[in-house]
């Protein structure tokens, strides 16, 4: 053993012309080692850390070598074999570093020699059926992956290696993969996208792991070298300048994972590029738009293409979390989820973690998630999200509306769609993707062609559709040069937040305004959201306005029709197709108020509706032309009018309570009475909602004119109402 | 105050004969308070228990007395408010007797003076619609629970009042009602049935608290005074000799209450007839049977007309568990659900419990669920509910077997049905019963129509279907006549557990048997379950065997046609008019095997069944002619034949592992690969189940004569198989 360790240094393969500093020096550096073995034994969250890492290597260590040639798809043999191993390469790195017991390096070089047989003769995965096939995996993405966890593996023996083994597993294993991702992918490399990221976080530490100074600049400039891509390129294009990232929530956790690694890499190999300092320390409000995008129960907020499974303790964000706290201080609010997670990284972030939540012991501070509104795009001026919250923790009430732009090739067209989340629970769910992750029964764990057909088209989402078609016409590129515009915010009052945007290209001749507000009725305590979504057009469309609500129904103020033995869908395309339906209602002579009440868990909600004499309501259920049973059955109300110019204005209400223990349940009538648009000019629309119990809700809108300064005017019974400023919300007497 | 108090003897009412013990005297008697007292402050459990009281009594007292003329249903405000009224009352009284403070005596006096003012004058509410209406409440069974509570209020303060409030409250709350039960709705209050044991309880508790022996003889012996009905023949005929509770788990928790309240006021006051030991300590069998029928997270196995939220946490529980401790000891494996329940009565025994928590500290020791076989009937001889378990705690599969009689009114036709829970989850469900407990909006929170239309029919349970039709043609009084049959059951090998029971008389001509075993593979560690129903008739019939998985289907094995479209009905009628048909599939050329797999939660599971030329499968979903939107979008596998003797075998196993948050999902594909009948006569049947891995499982089945000493003998592939016994069941080499 102490032969493989000795005199190290002078081994370092001169194969580049990069500096060359003593290794490990990607995620950990040499000198942080001492610290670290130091620490052991004193801090739980680390031992344990430390002893995963310990059973990934021993267990690996323990089974014989197994680099098989790439055949199955995700959920497959090997696929799930060369995940292993990659985790294995990187454990044992860190256990070798730890106990510098050789048997570690040498299984790291054992099977990184392995990798240099297979690589070199690999053509694309078997199973590839993307335009970035890869040569381990089915994806190239999952390549990357490997190239981020075996370099650390390698970095951390590399001292114990000959000249003759480092030119074996360098040319054999890394190279090939960096060679096929930088040349024969160079557009998909290039991607500013979180494919992109991954095979920049894998080419860079591959060069710092092997000193080769091109790849590190291929990794960092991009292939052009003049970070028009590459990774400063990824940090000033998929970020706005408060962090939100493109893709939606559930990607940034994804992305943030090689962000913050290779980020360490760079920070520890090239400390002089201030990499976390880079455009006002972005990586840092990444991290914390990130977490402000989980509903109280940790999960992410399915926007785009997502999982809903996916919360805050998934693995990719504890390296994250770690590596932040060494750069920007340990967060004292984050310690409840490093526990929660159950591990850090070992290195000096994650000790950091660790020491912080041993020090907090059993007082630490919950995790705030506050009402926050977000630009998109990379100035910040390609519209937004906002997500408006009521109450603390565990019974928040939480309502996301999304503006944004389109959000890459996972984007979906949903412009001014909203969600709500209470007390932990979907109210008003996006449906996320169609995708069963890593199912090899499931097309190999794919996103599912539904993905496209069902879950990203704009009726699959809580916001208008014109003519029943999707926004964009469902064209990404047209989508993405066409972001939502943020139109004015209020966010000062906790009791009383609203916000509006504005869509006036996703179709053509047609102008969508959308103002919401959530509000905590002073009566009950509990949130209401008002909604007003007001279209314009050139000539008559037919307007659907979907409510996905979760749960299940109680009662309608309306009368239907109901398929009850016979069923047909909704309609033949852009998502119609998926929904089957299941009543109808027809409109009522004179206007007024439709209702439709359910209950999810121990709470009732109801959706109160303007009804006028054109209103036709469709019950619906998601699963139609799902002849793979993809889909899940899920409810639907859609508002549907023929019309012009429309208003429509809708609020939702929590309401009453039902506990099957204690056998109550009270309050399941919804406490609405009257939902009426009052006013409605170009300039101004002004609406009402009257409850039964609690007065009256009036909500006034500017069209046209947003400046806090502007006097408004609207005529509402003859009376004169006026207000200054963007909007103006009552609570009439009760 | 003390003026209230003194000398209150004197003032016992004389109104009957019966002897006149010191008030109170239902569920703590005068002489348990100095204890009681004293204990405050030092077992938790009892001071929080004790607090609860305080709090819902002083709730009460802190507003206007409101005694309304009832008028709404369950959930709307009068019934809510007589609810909480009678809680209100006993609490007033527990407190009267902890603190001796009059304002609570004041309080009962007060109401139960306004009672007095109410009650003589009701006629049946105005919402009643079963044959046994209520006067405070719209179904006398409400009444029945305002009396058990009242009473204790009564009880409480008896001391405090003079002779005319007596009269008063005893005349114009009490006796009316009494009357009403035992005269007005005699055959009601007779009946051995849930709704009669809390008539009775009610009556003779009111017997006691006002000293009516009349009162308290009807209660015990029935109107007739012959024990034909009442309390006594309750004990007697609900029960199985094991303490099985013949309307199924969910009633059992309902029932146990007043039993338990009932029997304690019965002991409190007529010692002499130890009712606790009663039929071989009746009640401790039917208190530990209550619990051995909930799943490993406390819910109930919704048997019958039951709700799936209700679990052993429930009200109804903890008084039971209190008294049982008074008159049982305290059974140290309750301790935990008595902390998780986080109340006691306050009463000896539940000083007693509290206690034992305090002295358990935190070591205290898991409730053990384990396999259980109950008989049914009074005598043990109608049939009967096996529940097979493998593992431990919360990674327990449970397999419930059901072959008991009809189980009352709220009985299903599901003879020979399985149900099958893994892990705290329902994997193969009952669907329950259909209903919204307490919310108004849907019918006053009663049973829905397609409790009866659907759930309660054959084709909504997980067993054999005849010719589209229910068991007993959907008779309730054929099906009480007629109960399973137990043929034999080995439990004795945790890995290898076999039942098998028969239904010779559920369809007219149609023999049915089904034998059911629950295996612990030895190479996976996990269940497995097989299935063998063999049915024989004397002319050909349309057998469909349904599967009412939970989950979500990964995959089939075999090709079917999908309605992906356009929907129908399965059937017409008999609960077939509530499934949707999804796909069929054609019967295929060679025998073979279908498999189907689902996920739930972060587990697979697959049903393999084997086919020949005549099968069909129905992909079937829960939902149809349900205009009001009553019943849950559920799915279900149907195995279809058209035969006159035919064996159905099937597996279901449980395997692999989805974890999103590791991204892990190995294992999504059945191990099963071929299931077949190996033999079948009269005698015997021989079934076998081969896996990819882990060799082959072979179970061989007596028909005719299940004495342990019986030889059987079966030729199979041309060899002899001899076998001693009912059954045999053989893991052959892998």
């Amino acid at each position: 053993m102490a032969l493989l360790v000795a005199g190290l240094l002078a081994t370092g393969s001169a194969s580049a012309g990069a500096p060359a500093p003593a290794h490990p020096a990607l995620l950990i550096k040499a000198a942080d080692v001492p610290t670290l073995k130091q620490s052991l034994g004193q801090y739980p969250l680390l031992d344990k850390s430390y002893r995963a890492l310990q059973k990934t290597a021993d267990k690996a260590l323990a089974s014989p070598i197994a680099v098989p040639v790439p055949k199955d798809p995700a959920g497959g043999y090997t696929h799930e074999q060369h995940t292993r191993n990659y985790y294995a390469l990187q454990a044992a790195g860190i256990c070798f570093q730890m106990t510098k017991d050789g048997k570690y390096a040498r299984f790291v070089r054992d099977m990184l020699l392995e990798y240099s047989k297979l690589i070199p003769g690999l053509k694309n995965h078997p199973e590839a059926k993307s335009s970035s096939p890869g040569r381990l995996f089915h994806q190239a993405l999952n390549d990357a992956n490997w190239l981020v966890y075996s370099a650390q593996g390698y970095d951390a023996v590399y001292e114990t290696l000959t000249p003759a083994e480092h030119k074996q597993i360098e040319d054999g294993a890394f190279r090939p993969l960096c060679n096929y991702f930088t040349q024969d992918l160079k557009s998909w490399f290039d991607l500013v996208h979180n494919h992109g990221v991954w095979a920049a976080a894998g080419v860079g530490m591959v060069g710092y792991a092997i000193h080769d100074q091109k790849l590190i600049n291929l990794a960092v400039h991009g292939s052009a070298g003049n970070d028009k891509s590459g990774f400063l390129a990824q940090l000033n294009g998929l970020f706005s300048p408060d962090g939100y990232y493109t893709e939606g929530p559930y990607y940034s956790r994804y992305a943030l994972s090689p962000f913050f690694m290779f980020a360490q890499a760079i920070d520890n190999n090239q400390p002089e590029l201030h990499i976390f300092e880079y455009r006002g320390s972005i990586l840092k409000k990444a991290l914390n738009s990130s977490l402000q995008l989980t509903n109280t129960d940790g999960r992410y907020y399915p926007l785009n293409d997502a999982l809903k499974e996916k919360d805050w303790t998934t693995q990719e964000l504890i390296g994250a979390i770690s590596i932040a706290a060494q750069h920007y201080g340990v967060d004292k609010t984050l310690l409840g989820l490093a526990q929660q997670q159950g591990k850090v990284l070992v290195a000096p972030g994650g000790l950091a973690v660790a020491k912080a939540v041993q020090e907090a012991s059993k007082n630490l501070q919950p995790y705030q998630r506050q009402s926050v509104l977000y630009t998109d795009g990379p100035t910040g001026t390609e519209g937004g999200l906002a997500v408006l919250r009521a109450g603390a923790q565990d019974a928040q009430t939480s309502l996301i509306f999304k503006y944004t732009g389109h959000g890459l090739s996972h984007g979906h067209y949903d412009k001014l769609g909203i969600v709500l989340y209470d007390r932990g629970r979907e109210v008003l769910q996006d449906y996320g993707a169609v995708r069963f992750l890593n199912v090899e029964a499931k097309e190999g764990g794919r996103y599912l062609p539904e993905t496209k057909t069902w879950a990203s088209q704009t009726v699959a989402h809580n916001t208008l559709v014109v003519d029943e078609a999707s926004d964009f016409g469902g064209k990404e590129e047209v989508a993405e040069k066409n972001a939502g515009q943020a139109w004015f915010a209020d966010i000062r009052n906790a009791n009383a937040q609203v916000v509006s945007a504005k869509a006036n290209s996703a179709y053509p001749g047609v102008q969508l305004q959308r103002t919401v507000a959530l509000v905590l009725d002073s009566l009950s305590g509990k949130p209401l959201v008002l909604d007003v979504f007001r279209v314009q057009a050139g000539a008559p469309h037919q307007y659907d306005l979907p409510w996905y609500y979760q749960g299940q129904l109680i009662s309608t103020s309306f009368k239907y029709d109901s398929f009850a033995t016979s069923r047909q869908t909704v309609g033949l395309k852009n998502g119609y197709q998926h929904l089957w339906r299941e009543a109808i209602s027809q409109p009522v002579r004179t206007p007024g108020v439709a209702t439709l009440t359910w209950l999810n868990g121990p709470q009732f909600y109801s959706l109160s509706t303007a009804t006028d004499t054109a209103t036709h309501l469709v019950l619906a259920r998601i699963g139609a032309t799902d002849p793979n049973f993809n889909l899940r059955p899920e409810p639907a109300l859609l508002v549907r009018e023929k019309a012009q110019n429309k208003v429509f204005v809708s609020v939702l209400e929590s309401h009453g309570e039902f506990n099957p223990t204690s056998e109550v349940a009270t309050g399941s009538r919804s406490n609405v009475a009257r939902v009426a648009v009052l006013f409605d000019s170009p300039e101004a629309t002004v609406v009402e909602v009257q409850l039964r119990h609690g007065g009256t809700y009036r909500l006034a809108v500017a069209n046209q004119d947003a400046a806090p300064t502007k006097a408004h005017e609207a005529i509402v019974a003859g009376q004169s109402l006026r207000w200054q400023g963007p909007y103006q919300l009552r609570h009439i007497g009760h």
